[in-house]
């Protein structure tokens, strides 16, 4: 088994807000496949994030679709200053983006943010200087 | 906004028991954060998948800890055949993994198995032939 990621999919419980949300306040453009229920946006090299209805998405890993609450998991958008994470939270405020933790110095040495999607999916917004040593 | 995910971040129940997991199930190689905390698996060009507590995932978003249950979204293992979907549930398996879906034929065309992590996150391990044209 190789080590890598290929998707992310996201069970929304709309498909047409969330998809609205990522193309036009993200403004990112999206792929769709044949059928029409699932929306591919490609991402950087080989990683695409696709949202599906939460129900099919159950349906399909053939898992139960109940309980509600923290999901214990973030998305996260990793910048390459500390201007352009404030940058991006200004960007996303201005278009009404729900915006769950103001930028700020965080414990562990970086400088973070948090907005949430339709389907209060967390996106961290966050200049990580761990992360340099990473092709961003 | 640039169209781009750069981190993948899961909330774990019990970090020890995660990191085992991807360590030496899926035999990933990690990379420690100085703090220890957190746990980072480099993925292919840009992309990371961290795991954290999940309490202090949710602190780090100032959102409440509560609820259990369906988390709405999947990873995916996406490969390059569907003997290499087959190869690797059979090396899972043979490793103790819990098979939530055999391998099938499944109806948008692709063939698809799934299997969860010691957190009961889905990975998809599927052969999508719409994703030829990603650079996988």
């Amino acid at each position: 088994m190789e080590q890598r990621l290929t998707m992310v999919g996201l069970g929304t419980n709309a498909l047409k807000t969330s998809a609205d949300f990522y193309n036009n306040i993200f403004g990112w453009q999206r792929r769709e496949a044949s059928n029409g229920d699932i929306i591919f946006y490609p991402l950087p090299v080989g990683v695409m994030l696709s949202l599906y209805g939460r129900k099919a998405l159950a349906e399909d890993a053939t898992v139960d679709d109940k309980g509600s609450g923290v999901k214990g998991f973030t998305l996260a958008y990793n910048t390459r200053s500390e201007k352009e994470a404030d940058d991006i939270i200004e960007e996303l405020r201005g278009k009404g983006v729900k915006i769950i933790k103001e930028p700020e110095k965080v414990f562990w040495g970086g400088y973070s943010s948090c907005i949430a999607d339709p389907d209060n999916n967390l996106w961290e917004i966050a200049f990580n200087p761990y992360m340099i040593g990473s092709k961003l």
